[in-house]
């Protein structure tokens, strides 16, 4: 799991977090990266929201990995979120382990939470997002940002905070969870769950980790970024350092090498339980039913201009998906674009280097 | 994993098995079933092949589980497999643990194989199930006939042992194995493995069996077998006897409930081992590769004729998996029928309710 080397700037929010469990957070912790200088009207911020396994290193070197930052390609000077003009601002959520408030975290009792931190919501997640734009003094947003939860978390912002923000722009994303999400999502969870050594969510200072189910959450989730055709160019059957199958069960196939690979190193810089924690809040997002089970009426007071942007060969949310946030926005005449990108990477494509996406983006943020 | 309660009939193969490995099987004992009688010309033989959990209870009570067969609703007096006309037989494949020799087996050395069980391959299990027709006397057969993991017998038997049947019906199969296939393969392999109680596969007699691993196997696997409409129309977002969801880690929702069953419930019939070595039999399975990396040559010296039947809802093997079959089939001017059927329920359909399934195999059998 994620270790101290996160040099992050963090503050303790000013006030408790009411949560829609019921129960409050008290002295939240938020850890965050910013970009960009806040003009002196504050009215230049961009607020990025991350994705289930990210995190607020957007454009700035991972301190654990050393890889680049998710959005290094999006996010800079004269980039399509140009950072020369926009104070750009991503937080760790709450529930994760990059220095935001999580289960790692330590209880008022001086011992870390584990599965006594409250069940959070997407919605939880973004009051977080603003109590801290409150401590920078950030208003109203220019715009909120994010892919895939990111994408959740500026819907919810525009449903339940509508003053909050002037652009929601939302990629590769959904308004709730399907059956199939929340599927793929309880297996990761049982797979977690299922490692003696995650021992009910108390594993913190034992020196023994759920590594190995973390590790097959992520594969599993991992097939879910990306598409059939993908897998198919990018390892097909390919094999793995050999010239023919090893009949054993060893990784013959590059494919299983890869996801191998993908499991394991997650372990190094996410903690299991932040993962079931994440999972469960997306699962619970379902912005029809926050709002008496109609989508139209989740955006009945919306004050933002929209953009929805979609992937043909995303599985996980599809643009039928994307479409139907759009539709519920048309029904109460709020000003929306919708496009669907062409790109061959599945879900992941949002990360990856999508040309028509750099402009999509740009041109939205104006 | 499945106790020594089948009471199905077995016997032992007369000879040794060769395998692709290059290894020999001595001693191989194969469980089967039967309905209706072979014929004195031994000519209306049909071999039915099971997919990768099912086992030779085709249409009769399962003895573990005491469900009906199956496919009962198939195979029987006067239904689309008339058993009063055709003498149905299916094995249980080699590999698995029904009673057939795999790995939770006695080796010759009086301990049970466990992963020194050889690593086997679709036409493994063929050469198996011919031995098995060779001891009846059976030569050519009227028919073979298989889903998913069956289909791919059904196509490996026409493709290599040409002149052992007149007919081929395989549905809702593939000819190779895609990336994606292997990638969810190699999650299961990873959670039974990565469980304590696997013990490097030597569990069997020490009380402790990897039955969390299993189970976590089977939910993965099992969502690939439902299609993202069925799971929507099945349960949707609805909640497990409850109002609201619990903000908590109990099955909130009913698909949640439904996939822990069905891991929990697999475990009581399948061994662990078993569902290694038959996901890597399946990953190996390339037709193509088998070959020259060329389909058609599979087929060059087919002597059948062919019936393919894929379903729209199938994303485990496409429709478009399935006319790779049907070209290679034409290039060498085989005569096949194919036919995309609509059904809601996914790749799990050739199990299912699917009337125009029935007449199709009725049609095709003659």
């Amino acid at each position: 799991m994620a270790t101290a080397l996160d040099t992050s700037p963090s503050l303790t929010l000013s006030n408790a977090l009411p949560l829609d469990s019921g129960q409050v957070l008290e002295n939240v912790q938020i850890a965050y990266q910013t970009y960009g200088t806040l003009a002196p009207e504050k009215d230049n911020a961009i607020l990025l929201c991350h994705a289930l396994t990210g995190d607020q290193h957007v454009a700035n070197p991972h301190p654990i990995t050393g890889k680049p930052g998710w959005w290094d390609r999006m996010v800079g000077p004269g980039k399509p979120i140009d950072t020369d003009r926009f104070f750009v601002i991503c937080t760790n959520v709450i529930g994760s382990c990059m220095g935001s408030t999580g289960p790692a975290s330590l209880a008022p009792d001086g011992e870390p939470y584990g599965m006594r931190f409250p069940v959070i919501t997407i919605r939880d997640m973004v009051r977080a997002e603003l109590a801290l734009l409150d401590e920078f003094g950030i208003g109203r947003l220019h715009a909120v940002v994010g892919g895939s939860m990111g994408g959740m978390q500026a819907l919810s912002l525009a449903a339940n905070f509508p003053d909050r923000t002037a652009r929601v722009l939302a990629i590769a994303t959904t308004a709730r969870h399907s059956a199939q999400n929340i599927a793929f999502h309880e297996v990761g969870r049982q797979a977690i769950m299922a490692d003696p050594n995650w021992q009910d969510g108390a594993y913190y200072g034992t020196g023994k980790e759920p590594d190995s189910g973390l590790a097959v959450a992520r594969m599993a989730a991992h097939i879910t970024y990306l598409s059939e055709a993908g897998l198919t160019h990018k390892f097909g059957r390919r094999l793995q350092d050999r010239q023919a199958v090893g009949f054993g069960f060893d990784a013959d196939f590059q494919v299983e090498s890869y996801l191998r690979y993908q499991g394991l190193s997650f372990t190094s810089r996410f903690d299991a339980n932040s993962y079931l924690y994440i999972t469960r809040a997306m699962d619970y997002f379902d912005l029809a039913e926050e709002h008496g089970g109609r989508l139209a009426n989740a955006f009945a007071k919306a004050q933002s201009r929209f953009c929805l942007i979609s992937f043909d060969t995303d599985w996980l949310y599809t643009t039928s998906d994307a479409r139907n946030v759009v539709h519920a926005l048309n029904a109460v005449a709020a000003p929306v674009s919708f496009v669907e990108l062409s790109a061959p990477y599945g879900h992941d494509s949002f990360l990856l280097d999508v040309p028509a996406l750099d402009r999509v983006v740009e041109g939205f943020l104006g």
